[in-house]
């Protein structure tokens, strides 16, 4: 296994920048990678800094998403193994428009936009967090049901973060799953309910973690409420995703399509 | 203006490729996009679905990040003004590494590893949002300190699901400002503290919209706990960022970094 280093340069947070080059460098598995991210490439002096950090790498690569056309020249002119996204990509959408790009610093980006109505989501997931204030559910785009430990703390917040969503979630408590029908303040807001679940396994290794050896935690009554919530999604038929092969953004993307 | 529907096609959740094609087409300002993420384009189905529906979509652009060779050449072959971004990107990272990419599907993804350790980080800053639990403040990776309303609690969460930082927040309350020194159980653990500061009039207007016409909302008062918060921070020499300006994410990768 040969290893190399990978600078992920940008002039922002360099998530995105990030994800690419960790996509891209995973087609090539003779290789092993270490990336290292370096945001807020904004003056000429960090660029003339990442350049000579990079140069004093032996073998590195480096991904770039800064816009700023005087940066990249310095970047450029540096002599490092420069992947620049936006020289990569944007010819081809220039010939597909029939146009010219108008390069310049301080790109939109879609993580930053909206930054009122995300942090009003934020708190609104906190608020209405496992259950919390039921008489504002209808305030909410999303309500997440499910067990306990399915997934749905995290799942609204990211949705909260990531896009803007007043997500909700409401536990289902044993006493809830021993009724025939779900508890009216959800039937109350029904087109807004999505359900997970998971398998009794892996629901059982996370409770464990948490209480271990408890009865909570054992394998028969994961399985005993799983059944029991399942059956309530199918009576009211509620859109279900099974979270136990998804990471929280998979889960997030399809809620949010 | 001229409007366009840019799709964005992706075999994973589609955060990523909406972010490119976002920073890229910032750069043609003279056309309004109009973004639609297809996420999960993982079946011959899938890539035959969108392309379908891109081909029916006029004058639409197609950025894609889907990794498998197969269901690439579909979405070539239907005709649509496509771009690829491992297509566009891969060849130069062949050159340099002298190497010829091994195509596949299932690709990793930055977000999705290490979901066990984000997913405890979560657990971990919820349990410790807003100073609940500081005797396991030693447990933290980094501690968010400023007044209420700062951004501590967004950005506690971001760090945790984005980078798996186990990032608790404390608030610091009238009482806390009123003394020379930091609470102790800060001080205690004074490595891992970073301070969160703002302007007052942007404090102001978010406490407002919280709290309309209260004294806690009042300028004067947020100019008053902020000029005790700095000189606390100052005080004991902590790292300090203005949130003023920036949003969550921005906050979060300075924090990493």
């Amino acid at each position: 296994m040969k290893n190399r280093i990978a600078f992920c340069l940008s002039d922002h947070t360099g998530v995105t920048v990030e994800a690419m080059a960790r996509s891209v460098l995973s087609q090539f598995p003779a290789f092993e990678f270490s990336l290292i991210v370096l945001p807020f490439i904004d003056s000429p002096e960090k660029a003339q800094a990442a350049a000579a950090r990079i140069t004093a790498t032996p073998d590195a690569l480096a991904f770039t998403s800064v816009t700023d056309p005087t940066l990249r020249a310095i970047l450029r002119e540096s002599g490092v193994a420069l992947f620049d996204l936006f020289e990569l990509i944007v010819p081809a959408v220039e010939s597909a428009l029939g146009q010219a790009a108008t390069p310049h610093g301080g790109q939109t980006h879609s993580m930053t936009h909206n930054y009122e109505s995300r942090m009003d989501a934020v708190n609104f997931s906190l608020a209405l967090d496992d259950g919390l204030q039921p008489q504002r559910l209808d305030q909410a785009d999303l309500i997440l049901v499910g067990v306990s430990r399915v997934g749905k703390t995290p799942t609204a917040l990211y949705l909260a973060l990531q896009y803007g969503l007043r997500a909700a979630n409401y536990p289902l408590t044993p006493e809830d799953l021993a009724h025939p029908k779900l508890p009216e303040v959800l039937l109350a807001n029904l087109p807004r309910l999505r359900a997970l679940t998971i398998s009794a396994e892996r629901l059982a290794a996370i409770r464990q973690v948490r209480y271990p050896d408890s009865q909570y935690a054992s394998q028969e009554r994961c399985r005993a409420e799983l059944a029991a919530a399942e059956r309530l999604f199918k009576r009211h038929s509620l859109p279900v995703i099974d979270t136990t092969r998804m990471s929280v953004e998979e889960i997030a993307a399809r809620l949010r399509h």
